[in-house]
């Protein structure tokens, strides 16, 4: 993998780049839609393609569990499995194991949990992480951390911090292949000594990229940023920086604004299925009733192939009969949402108006007429 | 709406025709997928188009409970409403009415039911379903009928085959649009003298097409044909046949060879969604742990955009893992599947080797590997 910065804003740390894999290029600022189990729910990889996405996240823990990553591997790696001629990044099961997963034992070997399917026990240490991931076969493979639930008392937090840096030595040491990135974790809670000791002990052992990991779980946006600000200044500024879990829109800007070069979050596709649609003006809600006879396409201003063909009374109609289509147009939308914000993201950067562009965003939002409901505080990851 | 047979095979009453609608021209004999719901379960129409289906099926039933067949007239009919250029069939809701609603009263006047949805009670009349078409805007249109459950006693089955005609004459007399083709139901159970006696009742009064109604209901394969020599003889030749609620390849070609052109059945998709893949072999259930290695496509004589691109064993953990994406590439190769099927048949007809092509079907089911699931009696509606 190699990473370019081609070029910074003059405003804030919003910088373009390119992020070039075995498969491909990736332009960034970008966001990663999520693959829980193989596909991102309901959607085609091809439509992630024409969708404009070249890079997108698979969950190693699900995997693992189903169908397993030696079957993956025996049948020739994700790209293959998947039918997916991008790129894939995985993240190393640690988020899923400590928030879905039923825990049983932290020590500094490893993690033992249940299996959220069958209640299985199994032990993952971060050797077997990274095994794993090999075996998956993603372009950029991510450190095994510990990620603490908020709000955590400092000494829980400290200790998550260096078994984070403890376990990320590990990772590299237990490298086979050198086809793929490995990105290292910042961890450190909402403590911003811990973040930035996190941060320079990760930067110290050197890696391909940096991921600022344990956050959107629940804290503030401004607790959010204030962490961002101190963790982003202290990763080399030649290597990507991807925020995981967020989010937003509002967080992709402010992350874009700190210096955050990748994203990865659930909201496009879950929001999708949920009805929650997201426009320039805000987010369309289309359960509610007031659609039921409305031609409009859910925004005006978009390209995507669904409002290009669809009217709200009919994506409402499929949401209220429980169509499947339903999940897939709403996820569509959304997916195309975040991927054509982006593409006018990165445009401002270029042009040097991203200032304008972050001023734009929020006064679209603040002159929303009623119908559009407002955003939300935090994403969830 | 105009039909045209162009040419009639040697063998049996095979024949080849084009049916031409305002939205364009449907080469018989012809298999029509099901959107319950307005779309086929987890389809785009535009998808529809491309697996080559021109003509579907909508239930009035389930549109007239939601959104409301006024809804869909005031937003300009169905094709607009789902976006879909082709033609379009709605069934009358009779038999949904019949085996979904909880039926309350038939008289001659209608039936009283229950919605299968919250229990509401709703009178349909053969002037209300005719309505309740037009407002929907469908190409085809089909006269009310009463379909009886079997077995039923021979005096309950001429009391449906009377009401049947009574409804089919009040149909005609109530229909306001011309522009709408509207097709007469044949009934009769499973004796050939009722049915002998519905098809000359309904053809006395002059329709644009003529259904065969009230098969497909678990009698035997034997049973269903034996009932088609009986009706298809009776129905003038210049019209459209069509088969309501059938069915599996074989009742396909036996419908054909008995002078059906017109089909249609929730088979491709309802078996999509269970993981039952339809093959020139014969079934494939992908829920199979054989398959969790295997590289091979569904079908690898399929040309679809699933066989092009997914393996086996793809498929299998999108099924195993309740995947949405499952239920979708699995309707399309099964959609798939039936247009080429169909194209194939027409092409055999058109080549006159109709004979030919059903001796070839049936072989390759008796040659089949043993990991091919033998196929089912019946079909369903
Ligand atoms: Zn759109
Ligand atoms: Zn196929």
């Amino acid at each position: 993998m190699e990473f370019t910065v081609k070029q910074t804003a003059g405003e804030r740390h919003a910088r373009l780049g390119v992020l070039t894999t075995a498969h491909g290029q990736i332009e960034t600022p970008a966001f990663m839609p999520v693959g829980t189990l193989g596909p991102v729910k309901g959607i085609d990889p091809e439509e992630l393609h024409q969708l404009g996405f070249r890079l997108f996240l698979n969950n190693a823990y699900h995997l693992y569990l189903r169908p397993g990553h030696k079957v993956i591997s025996e049948l020739g790696g994700l790209h293959r499995f998947a039918g997916w001629s991008g790129s894939i990044l995985t993240d190393s099961g640690g988020f899923q194991i400590f928030s879905l997963a039923g825990l049983c034992r932290i020590t500094d070997e490893g993690v033992t949990f249940r299996s959220h399917l069958d209640g299985s026990t199994h032990v993952i240490t971060p050797e077997s992480a990274i095994g794993i991931q090999e075996d998956l076969g993603a372009d950029i493979i991510m450190a095994f951390d510990q990620c603490v639930a908020l709000p955590a008392d400092r000494d829980r937090v400290a200790d998550a911090v260096r078994r984070t840096t403890l376990w990320a030595g590990r990772c590299q040491e237990s490298r086979r292949r050198t086809d793929q990135a490995l990105f290292g974790i910042v961890q450190g809670g909402l403590d911003p000594e811990l973040r930035r000791k996190s941060a320079r002990d990760i930067v110290a052992l050197g890696f391909d990229g940096y991921a600022i990991g344990g956050l959107s779980v629940g804290e503030t946006k401004e607790e959010m940023y204030r962490m961002l600000e101190i963790c982003a200044p202290e990763l080399p500024s030649v290597k990507p920086r991807y925020l995981m879990g967020v989010g937003m829109p509002e967080n992709l800007i402010e992350g874009v604004a700190r210096g955050v070069d990748l994203f990865d979050c659930v909201i496009p596709s879950r929001h999708g299925r949920t009805g929650w649609l997201f426009t320039e003006s805000g987010r369309v809600s289309i359960k509610q009733a007031r659609y039921t006879r409305d031609e409009r396409p859910i925004d005006p201003n978009c390209a995507c192939p669904v409002c290009r063909r669809y009217s709200r009374a009919y994506l409402h109609h499929l949401y209220n009969v429980k169509e499947m289509l339903a999940s897939r147009l709403n996820t569509t939308h959304n997916l195309w949402y975040f991927s054509d914000f982006m593409r006018r993201l990165r445009g401002a950067i270029a042009d040097g108006t991203f200032a304008n562009f972050r001023d734009a965003f929020y006064r679209m939002r603040a002159e929303a007429p009623s119908e559009f409901v407002g955003t939300a505080e935090t994403s969830g990851q």
